[in-house]
């Protein structure tokens, strides 16, 4: 069938953060407030509303979340109002789902949305609800938790690769000097490599500083049929390729402990739809929950070939004035993962950067890309937003 | 737009009840192996997988059920894999997610299911658990769970309309009569008015046969465009008419405490999309999770004049022989309450209704409607499905 444009025509979020005093709804109101706002839209013209939230039920004891914020923000009863969750990718499948109903003509107007509220559950808790998107009856049981998993890749690419622990840790050192511009970033405090090599080690060989901070937070945005955006706006960003594909839920069913196999269906899928190379991206923002996934989720989107991540960033090549600009924002590792959240908190940082109104703006960017990995990479998501040519 | 016909071309489900020896995992790929294979499709053929479930991560520590279980079915990891969730209508949110993407023309195949395990959480945990879809921040707080919140709707419902406990008593003794023929039902056993009225207080004035136990189970279904639907079976169930309404997450906003907004709302809708009345229906599975819920729910239906419910039972309306037949399958109440499952087991009966090749078989039955309400009916579905006119 032939797809219909859609653009976000409006976006919205709250810091990231220790937010102590915001609930799960008074932040999902706060978000979609400000992206209904921004769209220029009345909360009457929004036909659908899709949440994302990965384990609000497990930290905070609330389920059943969409209509909750629905009827807290006063949209239309008539409607319908969808939590999704997808572990860390929740927050971008509810944004798929808002651009599947407009894309297949269904709907003209949705408001997508994520939140999570983390910092208010027991610190120990908090790893073992994160880990309950690796499979339980499996891998899950022997006591893996992401920080693991994550320890392991890195190893195997290190062993692989020759990839070294300061390449690694300079993916940390970047992106904490692009959250420190960052108003809505947790940390605003630039640090050294040797803060990274020198900084507590959680799980071998990864360090407090190569993994992202637990945060609260919630972002928003209102998709549009692109035909009916310049009713609203006159700076729509389209939304160019949008893909979803399943991985594994262990990683011992991966095959190979080097990359997520589900990244790069997914990302070759959205540059299919797209119609668009690598080289035209301007600007990404990626899944860098721990450094070194900042690398592999690099080379499995196809920027560089699988083992020369390390040597990239190495190279400055992901720096905001550097041939790739990846993470601006400071990533999930700087700006902080609010887990249900952070896939909207991206195209948040995107769309600013498409519109030109970045804090940390790469120049001219036109076309931008963002990736959420979920749990294990068991659902993994690309989006690729383009600013409207005549725009 | 117009949309397109989709249709049921497939159906599979475990029985619902205490399925000790069986996984989330194992239970869903049952009912989705035999929905499969009722379709004739290939799994290849399969474009989208949407998944219901509501509270596996807080009773069991899985979150993230959908890849997981698409991995171990085996589908296409080219596919995206979604779970939904709104509490008990999960599985019908799924499915309408499946009914909405062939319906606006994007996929002709989709698989969608739910599933839920619950009997081997601690007891005392459940209750609690399933209270999550109260809003937490007001009446959550008062530690109201659903056996309150129904009876005091019971309360209000026999103060405003004269409804009396014999006739609420009397819809757990004809769903006890129904599921004692149902196979697939966890309560096989015929009770009598006196069983009910003096069964052990649960939540005054609500006794042990005016609830629905909680189950474990899954069931599934394959949705086709109509238009291919003959290519795999001889007899496709079109999906004539899909709604979800938004509701209030606490009973204190709901305005007046005999009625699930929600439900109103999503019928009415139902049913003009359909373009048939009420008179049309043949058989209907609706949200008994209690027994007072079925008279509320006929009522919000627009079955029977709101008040009109209890005196409908009473005068035998809602038996398999009478003018409207409710929950011959034996409802929640009798066949069981996986509550993440449950939709797709409505969708189940009703299929097999307009086969014309269920235990309770309701005679010449062609159309069918299906109610789910999650919560506190903050998220209420209705399916209206009809036997093709050419099947």
């Amino acid at each position: 069938m032939n797809l219909r444009e859609v653009s976000v025509i409006g976006i919205g979020t709250t810091p990231y953060g220790l937010l102590e005093s915001q609930s799960l709804k008074s932040m999902a109101i706060a978000a979609c407030g400000e992206a209904i706002r921004d769209a220029g839209i009345e909360k009457r013209q929004i036909q659908a509303f899709y949440l994302g939230n990965y384990i609000s039920g497990v930290l905070m004891g609330q389920e059943t979340l969409a209509p909750l914020i629905a009827v807290s923000l006063g949209l239309n009863r008539e409607i319908s109002s969808t939590k999704v969750e997808g572990a860390c990718s929740s927050a971008s499948i509810a944004f798929r789902q808002g651009y599947l109903l407009i894309a297949s003509g269904l709907y003209d107007i949705v408001l997508v949305a994520g939140v999570e509220k983390m910092s208010t559950a027991a610190k120990e808790k908090i790893t073992a609800s994160l880990s309950t998107s690796i499979d339980m009856e499996t891998e899950g049981q022997t006591g893996l938790t992401f920080p693991g998993f994550w320890a392991m890749i890195a190893r195997r690419h290190m062993y692989e690769f020759g990839t070294t622990m300061e390449q690694i840790g300079m993916v940390a050192v970047k992106n904490h000097k692009n959250g420190a511009k960052n108003p809505r970033a947790r940390f605003r405090n630039i640090i050294t490599l040797e803060d990274v090599m020198t900084s507590r080690l959680i799980c071998d060989p990864l360090r407090l500083y190569d993994c992202c901070p637990t945060s609260d937070g919630a972002s928003a945005a209102v998709l549009c049929a692109s035909e009916k955006a310049r009713e609203f706006t006159e700076r729509p960003i389209e939304i160019a390729g949008s893909a979803q594909a399943t991985g594994f839920p262990s990683l011992s069913d991966m095959g190979q402990e080097v990359m997520l196999p589900a990244t790069v269906i997914a990302a070759n899928q959205a540059f299919e739809m797209a119609g668009l190379s690598r080289n035209d991206i301007d600007v990404v923002e990626l899944h860098d929950c721990f450094s070194v996934a900042e690398i592999v989720d690099s080379e499995d989107l196809g920027f560089f070939k699988k083992g020369k991540g390390g040597r990239a960033v190495e190279q400055g090549m992901t720096q905001v004035d550097g041939k790739l600009p990846i993470n601006p924002s400071g990533g999930l590792m700087c700006k902080g993962h609010p887990v249900g959240a952070s896939g909207l908190g991206q195209i948040y940082e995107v769309v600013r950067q498409l519109r030109e109104e970045h804090e940390n703006q790469v120049k001219g960017a036109e076309i931008g890309l963002t990736h959420n990995a979920g749990g294990t990479g068991a659902v993994c998501t690309v989006h690729i937003l383009r600013r409207r040519s005549d725009g």
